[in-house]
């Protein structure tokens, strides 16, 4: 009988698993019969953008992260697909930080190209995952929402690509009940212009709150305060941008800072990441781990160290990400094929964890973090035919970026990079990007 | 072997159970152990206020639907329990549409005094239930979300008391995508002063539309339009408040509505219902049923008809609210002991709703509806011993709060009412409600 695996979730992840398998199907191999599960009625993940927030259409929490006028935050040389070049979907070479709409058309197209929609059943909820230890498969509940029925099928393996970037970590502060603004996590963010000359608070000093106080004062907030509570961000921010310590309480509409500063605001955009979160798996099967680059308990980051036959991809905080979902998508399926083994030793499995951890835990330098992830990256793509590129070469792109960044974090993205895949370098976009209110894909291609 | 009862929910009809039970204990009665599982961390249901939006501090939607300065939209006359009068706890009769925080300590004062916090967990997310035809029991899922550990345990019955209020259903319109300001359901709707000196447009005509309206007039907002796809309100509104018909689509701040006309918003407030919602629950125990005064599926509106080994609390519209879910608790008690029979025969079951349905399809005048609901809880508390009140009187108070929001719907909470409990007449409040800015309990008692 031919082997059954579940893969749930669309997004640049699963997508990067299907396409795994097609490439193999169409050089001859025999492949497993694949069925995708996704909670959204279209492909895309993250990139599907949504207007909804709190919850979807039927009820279940929203997925969707992203906000209208997203841009890359990083360059889209540091994430090119190796076997599906910009140029190769576009026609050309683009600049360097496409918005979200062309990020989401270049998922698609290779996806499209591999034909492998029909693998997948959208508007379908995962509602439980059951590991049958006496028949070696697992049993998954799925909540089919078009038709509003419940089901059951068996796979032999399950792999999860559901993200770990949509289920928000709300902290509480003294005087949330009653403050008389708008509340609302960086994840329900949508739209900019809602905050056109309102004093703005943004919480927290990582990319969303760093890409959320830009996006407001891009589109006309009155002022931007953000606060962190471990270190600033520490940019050269704009006039009307201040940094401040931790928050302490609210009153009315008044933040009070832990350097006895206070602040009136009409908002407070809580950018204080996520957090991983699988309501549809048991303790034995379901992941923990902090937002890190070495996660707990994942063989080669990929393999659930507790139950070998569950595979987690795109579960680690991310320098680099669609290749590096490429990575352990066609690891994983080399697995699933046979083609590489697992050991069958536990022990050997939590070792790797561990020198992971530890290699991680070794350094707190940025530029050893991307090293890091980039060695992953490498050591992942040697053991399978997945195309090899030049790794350390899209590292470069970071760091430049990060270079970019310091210099200028309003101008950041008006710098361009040379692809690792085809060697053309990115030409400089039309308009700088603080200039450029429209963030639509025929707007970014005019070039 | 005692028999094992899950009840999920806490909120006003979860606690009505444990007290029915816990009432029949105290006089003698041996009941089966109950286990009420709760995902707040706190009881009351609606009632429990949070700020939170979207997902709550473990990830799971909100259940919340309520917001800050939100008063009784009903008599309180209307909703006291028969074993427990607003004189009882507060020492004093209370004036007639108290805030949320008043109802609150209320419907907690009762279930303080049974004694039945005890039997709750909290923090307890239901993720699944399936029914065990052969051992003729249930089997439930739960997430312990304190310890992060997910269990099972078996139950000889089930019921949901899980309310229907809280999943909203929210419709998309043209140009949502692309809208400039905030696009916000009535479930997350919190804070009126937010909409200060803003154009507000609330989508729908019924009682969170004439609600959310009325307090963002009372707390500053500059205009207020509402439009409704079947009927207007009607009322007899402020000079800033405009009712039209239904919206076609939106550009950029504008809406347009069905008859041409077009108006500038800053926000969007969808006050377009609630869906029933049982994510927890396979095709064979899943009620579905519109939001009516008789459901589908539920003999004497709380047995589920193909497993009457289930009941449904609260499940239809409600005119009457805390007294009709004691008339169902008291029923459902007595079903599972022993003292009430449940026919066998299911098409006696299916006869019963087809009857209400009928019956409530007779007429569509409001009168009629309130009178027919009253109806049935007269007919539940006929059956058992739960103290018996003058529910015609308590229809009386409802035609005249009808007559009250008719007159004017800014100063109907200023009137008030006798307790069909103890006979008294509620005082006039201290202050009309357009001016009473602070809904705090002390502010609200100082009588
Ligand atoms: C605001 C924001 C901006 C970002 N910007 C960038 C950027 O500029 N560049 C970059 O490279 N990365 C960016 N990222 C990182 C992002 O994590 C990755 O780009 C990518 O989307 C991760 O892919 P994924 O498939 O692992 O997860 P996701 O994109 O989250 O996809 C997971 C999929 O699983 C589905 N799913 C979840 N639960 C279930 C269920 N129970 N049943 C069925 N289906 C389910 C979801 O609907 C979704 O489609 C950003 C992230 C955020 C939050
Ligand atoms: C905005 C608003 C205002 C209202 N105002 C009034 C009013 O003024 N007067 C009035 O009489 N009525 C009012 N109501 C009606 C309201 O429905 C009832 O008063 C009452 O709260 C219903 O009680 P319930 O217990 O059936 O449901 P709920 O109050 O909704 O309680 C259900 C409980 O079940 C829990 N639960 C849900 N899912 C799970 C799960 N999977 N696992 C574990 N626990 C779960 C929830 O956390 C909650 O505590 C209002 C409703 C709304 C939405
Ligand atoms: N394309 C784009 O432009 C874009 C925009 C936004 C986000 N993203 C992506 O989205 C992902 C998530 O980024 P993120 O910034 O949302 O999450 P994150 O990187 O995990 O950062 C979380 C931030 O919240 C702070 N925080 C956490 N708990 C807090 C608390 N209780 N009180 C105060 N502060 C608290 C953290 O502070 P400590 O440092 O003290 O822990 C940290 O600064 C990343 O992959 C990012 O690249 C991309
Ligand atoms: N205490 C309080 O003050 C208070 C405040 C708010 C709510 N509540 C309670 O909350 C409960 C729910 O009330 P509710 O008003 O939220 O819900 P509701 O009574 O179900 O009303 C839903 C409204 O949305 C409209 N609607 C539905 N779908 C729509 C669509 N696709 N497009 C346009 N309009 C649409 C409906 O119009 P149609 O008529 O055309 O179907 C109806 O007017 C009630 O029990 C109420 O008493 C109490």
């Amino acid at each position: 009988m031919t082997k059954r695996v579940a893969v749930i979730g669309a997004g640049p992840s699963g997508l990067a698993q299907l396409r795994a398998f097609q490439s193999a199907a169409a050089q001859g191999a025999e492949i497993p019969e694949v069925v995708c599960f996704e909670k959204q009625s279209n492909w895309g993940g993250l990139w599907n953008y949504t207007w909804r927030t709190g919850v979807d259409e039927n009820g279940e929490p929203v997925h969707g992260s992203m906000y209208r006028y997203l841009w890359s935050n990083g360059p889209k040389e540091g994430l090119e697909f190796a076997d599906y070049s910009f140029e190769e979907h576009f026609g050309k070479q683009i600049a360097s930080y496409p918005p979200r709409a062309v990020l989401f058309d270049y998922i698609e197209g290779r996806v499209k190209k591999a034909d492998v929609r029909k693998w997948i059943r959208f508007s379908s909820v995962i509602r439980w995952v059951e590991y049958d230890a006496e028949k070696g498969d697992f049993e998954i509940t799925v909540h089919d929402m078009e038709k509003d029925t419940v089901y059951k099928e068996r796979f032999d393996n399950v792999i999860i690509a559901s993200g770990h970037f949509s289920s928000p970590n709300v902290p509480e502060y003294p005087g949330f009940a009653q403050f008389n603004g708008r509340i609302v996590h960086a994840h329900d963010f949508r739209d900019a212009r809602e905050f056109e000359g309102k004093d703005v608070l943004v919480m927290g000093s990582s990319y969303s709150a760093e890409d959320i106080g830009s996006q407001c004062w891009k589109y006309g907030a009155k002022s931007i305060t953000s606060c962190y509570r471990s270190a600033p961000m520490g940019f050269n921010w704009p006039d009307n941008w201040e940094e401040k310590p931790a928050l302490e309480r609210v009153e009315g509409k008044t933040v009070y800072f832990k350097d006895g500063t206070t602040k009136d605001v009409d908002a407070i955009i809580l950018c204080t990441g996520y957090k991983h979160y699988f309501p549809f798996l048991p303790d034995d099967l379901r992941l923990k781990t902090a937002n890190r680059l070495a996660t707990a308990d994942l063989y080669k980051g990929v393999v659930y160290t507790p139950n070998p036959k569950l595979f987690y991809l795109g579960m680690q905080d991310q320098w680099f990400t669609f290749n590096m979902f490429d990575a352990q998508a066609w690891y994983v399926r080399d697995i699933i094929l046979g083609r590489i083994e697992v050991p069958t030793n536990k022990a050997v499995l939590d070792a790797d964890v561990a020198e992971r951890v530890a290699r991680e835990e070794a350094d707190d330098d940025v530029k050893y973090a991307i090293k890091y992830q980039a060695e992953y990256v490498k050591e992942l793509v040697a053991e399978t035919d997945y195309p090899s590129f030049d790794i350390d070469g899209a590292c470069e792109a970071f760091f430049e970026w990060k270079k970019h960044k310091a210099k200028d974090i309003m101008a950041f993205r008006n710098n361009c990079y040379k692809s690792v895949i085809t060697g053309t370098m990115a030409p400089v976009h039309h308009t700088p990007w603080k200039d450029a209110l429209d963030d639509s894909m025929e707007a970014y291609l005019q070039n």
